[in-house]
């Protein structure tokens, strides 16, 4: 198969390593031309534009930071829209909101062309190593089609409905109940410290019990410790996220008080400066509510 | 161990016959008197009242129903208090507040008598079983004492803290914490249901990954089904729960937000006539704001 | 008519001395001798015991700071239960909540005398002048029966209808709305204050116009001037009132979103060190919250 | 002075004439040509475009219902920007957005022009009699240029600062607080009801004491009466001006939760088919979670 890879940082990069090793005909395009070096060394071709990173391919993915780069990508002059053959199809593995996706989906429809939403679940290290959730939605032929670069890209491929809206709303609820986790342990460890708990055992009895799972772990560890300069996930990227979720939420008329209270309580720690921690950071927020800082 | 044991409802009928098998000295008690009977053949005595439980004992065991029934139980004439000699311990392990928790340890420290909370992480079959949780809370010596019995009646035991409310904030938190994630799974699903997410898709993603554990394995199927008459554990036990966790958090003076929000969709619910569901209920709270009902 | 009044503080003070000045036969106590003296001069009788001041009474007004004095004085041993006539009637004026009145009309009920719940609307200076406003709540008679004494007390008296907690829960609102307000106007100054807005423009703005009233033009002065420290309403105890307007909520199944956000608001601003400042500091906590101070 | 109007709805009619009926040279415009019928009878003149209607003038003036109309009428080819002559003056009456004003300002700015915000206060009824009040925002001078014009159409103006979106945030801040005294009324008279006080009593006893200003005259009415019919300001049009309000707070890092509760109330409400109520039909919505529906 023919394929098109838009966006190498590093999702990107173990991506499309994934698919060049697999034995795919690879073109790949960067705007910083250097990502494309190492790319090239294992068997890729570099395209000088978007446009030639489209022509011919039966199939392009991008893997873009946010709307608007997906945007000027996809639909600015000389961009995926202009250059995909008809028939083939755009893979959309960024995390991207539901208006942007939806305009997508027409304009491609429009030009002959498909479009698949297929956002992607881990984080560059699984990436390298193939082990990503991808989460896919897009009418059943064209998933169909993509489906042997799915096997190559990730450990386990989900399909989420007949559109790629379905897919994009996935990917944005699994980020939103895991900002709700961390807001929720956020208050919690707020209250064990008050209460003069062991926060290390506290730590130990949710993650060995109901909540034995990475998110508890992960951001229950950073809670605990305090430790908002670890940055898995910054502040202001999540703030973009619930955003997303916020605005999809108004577009199908769901109520959402949680990601409304996620959304107050990221922009407070904006406002003090803490943009840039790691969003399980919001629980220093909680901490100055309740006089611990 | 001369161990007396009050309160043989389901949890309470587990761990005391755990007791009775692994050789302990037991007397056990409850206000309904066929509920010794099995104990009983099983090598437990049952005194006719909590003071003939009592008398005599190194340590006392409860397992009641809530805070009114425990203050009863402990502090009425005839109770605990009245009747436990002193240096004994008190091993409180229902679901209790701060402020109850706190008013019995001065009781019992008046008295010359020892409270150690110790609250339980599970449901009957797994206290049956000896593989609850439990969290202890209180004076290390104390703790230390108890150590023996904790490790017939559960897998594992942690110790919250030098005091008994450590024990109990640490419990409430746990509830909280589950009572959130229901919440945020409440509110996702009822998203997913409007941009035609499959459920069970959707289900798959969080428990296949972030969220691999109990709390979103259980309450994710009751919500994804909408099965919310398979009755785990009731809205209204959920909402007295709540307010536990609220009243601790009075006396610590620490703002809980999601909290508040879980006590206004329990309340919701009860108001709608949901009060005896499962308390995952309030995703149909939810629905219900969102227009899908 | 034979009055009995209990309670002398700067509320109580005012009132019973417009009775007296009415020429109403009027007994008073206070815990606090002291407090009788010039109500004694200007043609009241002291009692020296609650018992004393209901003895005889047609009516016994209570005007007590909280509901754990109002249970002493009203249920215990000596109290107003064990010393009103049969079919008397205790008017209680103080802000109480609806769970300890509907105790006491019961209780009195038992005893067959009458409750009549009749909280006011007004500070000090307004009760000296005989300007408060009265919500009364009871069965029809009684109410009527109170209403020459209302005629001396207030300005204007509302009946809000036929139960004791129908005028308690009317009383309670009108706090719960001014919280509101508050709370609402906090975070707009919070805003307006990023945006370089003139405040007093924008208070004048306020007040000139849709929210030309005392609520907005009292609060909205302190918040555009950040003068918490002009205590008209302290912050402990506008959480003690939402506190009740909560435990109201809770036992008539209403949600109450707006009522939990002001508890956490005034909750963290208790936990920040600012329990005694006006209760409008809730603005300080927002302001907090946006990076402002 | 040589006055441009745009947009000749029933606010935009009632403020023209008052011009035109003053003596101003006023030539006015709208995309539905008949709008300008009875001005050209009142002294005005009718452009073919916006182009022509602000050619020339001094001072052109735009009540146009939203963003996008705004961007298109002052932005767009032959827009007000493309027309209007250096140094003159776009008066912005609508209520628009912070990021749109900002835009508008810099694109004035950049063409030689300036830009005063001055949204304005009151219902049609007022502006056709001069009552409005205005809020104004812009540098001092081009603000003083403006005040003859001021003076025509409004009862009172405000000066909120030397930038134009210090008066669209005032203009914001004041409808965010009317919504909240509609959410925190729709709580209140649930709560009343469940404790069966008298509507119309708990509704005197509000406005005759600390909300006895138009916003809970109004709005409390509509509320008790349940009279969600009577449309003064449709819900999805509260929701446009919350989501203004919101989208403002995020520019200015301040958490606002008073706004994200108002969003889920209204938009819950246009969910379950009340978008084109009163958007004081958010106490319906309060009412349902209430059992009260």
């Amino acid at each position: 198969m023919k394929v098109g890879y838009l966006g190498l940082g590093r999702m990107g990069a173990g991506i499309s390593r994934r698919l060049v090793d697999a034995g795919f005909d690879v073109v790949v395009y960067d705007v910083v031309a250097e990502r494309s070096v190492e790319l090239v060394k294992a068997g890729a071709s570099a395209a000088p534009s978007v446009a030639e990173a489209c022509r011919g391919r039966q199939v392009v993915i991008s893997m873009l930071p946010d709307d608007a780069v997906l945007n000027a990508v996809a639909l600015g002059e000389g961009g995926v829209r202009d250059s995909l053959p008809v028939g083939a199809i755009h893979i959309a593995m960024g995390t991207h909101g539901v208006a942007a996706i939806r305009a997508l989906a027409a304009a491609h429809a429009a030009a002959g062309q498909r479009l698949v939403a297929a956002p992607v679940l881990g984080r560059p290290d699984l990436a390298a190593t193939g082990q990503l959730g991808i989460v896919s939605g897009g009418d059943a032929e064209s998933v169909a089609a993509c489906q042997p670069l799915f096997e190559v890209i990730g450990r386990r491929s989900f399909n989420a409905g007949a559109t790629p809206d379905s897919a994009v709303v996935v990917k944005l609820l699994n980020n939103f109940l895991l900002g709700c986790a961390i807001e929720a342990m956020g208050e919690a460890f707020s209250m064990a410290r008050k209460y003069e708990v062991a926060l290390d055992v506290f730590y130990e009895v949710l993650t060995d019990g109901l909540f034995a799972s990475p998110a508890y772990k992960v951001y229950g560890r950073l809670i605990a410790d305090q430790a908002y300069d670890k940055v898995g996930f910054a502040t202001h990227l999540g703030l973009k996220d619930i955003n997303l979720v916020l605005a999809a939420s108004e577009a199908a008329q769901v109520p959402l008080p949680s990601a409304s209270q996620l959304r107050d309580r990221l922009l407070a720690a904006v406002a003090q400066g803490d943009g840039d921690k790691d969003w399980s950071v919001v629980a220093r927020e909680q901490a100055r509510a309740s006089g611990l800082e």
